[in-house]
């Protein structure tokens, strides 16, 4: 499995780089102020970086969630009781969760997938990849053996692909998993060095007890496990969950076909900045979403180096941020496709208006 | 005209404070963390205060642009030539400017009003109602008369209420000016205390040299003038514009018909600063959308109180950023009217399970 995934992610490609100077070129000659759009503009970029194509359509659109359950939960680390993953995964498919509701308005679908649900779940449209029920506790061991990481990040691969060939353009990566803030920090203070402390926050309503006990358990599953950070992999075992590594999978998998792919809130980042560890060149097919308030958000965005462009306040996870930030790239391709350039809505004052503005 | 002012405004609601607390309990009785969608959360009950009923839903949607010339152009405070107003309102009909093709995408139409352009327009589908060609150069005197300024103001209300009419139950508001960021800033400081560095800022990449020129102007306009600053009427017609001042009866018209009000960019939020200045309870109506980077943006938003979830990195104007916060409340209006509450979800387990969560 191990050269399976070398032999998958060698041939994850780079951004265009003629296609991002066409688009670029394009975007400065369009009628309004250079730079005056801000992030639309270089998402549009970015898209043609990805597509090959100065100008793009978002067509088919899906959140693909992956559900599982975490070990380190026995520890008191979670606010909710871990049936609440096996329930929530449930409604998902009744479509009456945050990220379905949201996904339905949107004209989002949703892919969900049980990778290791603490439960028999017989829901038809859960997709069945569980590698068994639960991990273990990250605070007494890894949370899986490396083969199970690995299966789980080539599961979230196949995810991936699949959605590619129901002809899926934009993808975004959800998750539920109780006590998956936990393992997102974990992994957080491994690779970056960050304390338990800062990773855990204060920030997301946690209150000083709780706050006490997270990051103590937090610095206790580094402490313990003593992952190798130059192997992404060990990481993802030691101290991850199926959720998080396949989730790593997708985004792989997003950027070889690619496919643009979104990144939700916290536990999305981690799984996205695992993925760039595996691959730096999949950064070039991510887009961050929104500034989750769980406070390790912004920890993994600053590694990342891309702007999230919506400040909603929100840390439900599921996905729920992905289908909103559709909307921004929607609106990113109009501008690119439907704005006139200079010369377009000018005729030849307009092509002697843009040299003018070049040479000032 | 005054007292046909007054008496508009005397008819303008309060918020339904009963359908607030409605929308809020069943808010906090859906499945997913309380507070965890965030501003989500908190539009979908503003918008239960505005309509009165606990579910919404977003209709026709519009954004109302109105176009028109400041003197102040000829201080040299704008780095466009005049003629880019006139321009660019035919642009928006044609279809091809970043508000157009924005707005287009997500299925909202533009209304487009010449309230002073300083050109004989003649382009079907721009409605005529210019005041006259230009306000005059506030480095000098005033913009306008008194009366030329209630003009203004019931020519937007007349706007908001032929939009109600056309059946639209969302509006965004919108914009057409060279020079019409100085008058914004002009007002920020007249009605705030804010210094005219402040107040233009030096983040919106303007040259020094540009940056003392325009905050000289700002600072002389205010100086010169001296508004009434007790008197919103009299800050429009001396330091505004006639855009600015019709944009103001936009947010009045669309709070006297409870119809909720998107504001744009850095000109939008003044003229929804001075409807507040004029009507308090205006502002229940009232939804900031994104952060734009004109410096003197922050300073409005401040005085408002309210977040503006969308950080674009925009400047352009037009109402460009309208169409995408009307996403993000139509995401709002799905979590309320969509998401299952504890016991939709869980029958009478999830109302013990609520039960237990209010007690904890």
């Amino acid at each position: 499995m191990q050269q399976k995934l070398e032999q998958y992610i060698a041939q994850i490609p780079s951004a265009d780089s003629a296609a991002i100077s066409q688009a670029q070129e394009r975007m400065d000659s369009l009628i309004k102020p250079p730079g005056s759009l801000g992030v639309l503009e270089s998402i549009a970029v970015k898209l043609a970086g990805i597509t090959g194509s100065v100008k793009n359509k978002i067509g088919k659109k899906c959140v693909i969630i992956m559900s599982s359950d975490n070990g380190v939960v026995e520890e008191g680390v979670a606010s909710a009781p871990q049936e609440v993953t096996a329930l929530m995964t449930g409604l998902f498919i009744r479509g009456v969760t945050g990220v379905a509701a949201i996904a339905r308005q949107m004209g989002t679908d949703l892919r969900v997938y049980d990778m290791g649900v603490n439960a028999d779940l017989d829901i038809p449209g859960v997709i069945n990849k569980k590698i068994r029920k639960s991990t273990d506790n990250i605070a007494k061991g890894p949370a899986m053996t490396r083969d199970e990481a690995l299966t789980a990040i080539l599961t979230g691969i196949e995810a991936a692909e699949n959605a590619v060939k129901e002809g899926y353009t934009l993808i975004g990566v959800g998750e539920m998993g109780i006590g998956n803030t936990s393992t997102s920090s974990a992994i957080l203070c491994a690779m970056t060095g960050c304390t338990a402390e800062d990773s855990v926050g204060r920030g997301a309503g946690l209150k000083e007890e709780a706050f006490r006990l997270k990051s103590d358990i937090v610095d206790r599953a580094v402490r313990q496990n003593k992952p190798d950070i130059s192997d992404p992999v060990d990481v993802l075992a030691k101290l991850g969950g199926f959720d998080i590594a396949a989730m790593t999978g997708v985004f792989l998998g997003a950027a070889k076909n690619r496919v643009p792919v979104v990144i939700d809130g916290f536990i999305s980042i981690a799984a996205a900045f695992v993925a760039t560890k595996l691959c730096p060149a999949a950064r070039d097919f991510m887009f961050a979403s929104h500034v989750s308030v769980e406070p390790g958000y912004v920890k993994y965005l600053e590694q990342m180096d891309m702007p999230a462009p919506l400040n909603l306040g929100m840390r439900l996870g599921e996905g729920s941020g992905c289908p909103i930030m559709f909307s921004v790239m929607e609106a990113a391709c109009a501008v690119m496709n439907d704005v006139a350039t200079f010369p377009e809505a000018l005729g030849n004052a307009g092509a002697e208006y843009l040299e003018n503005i070049e040479e000032s």
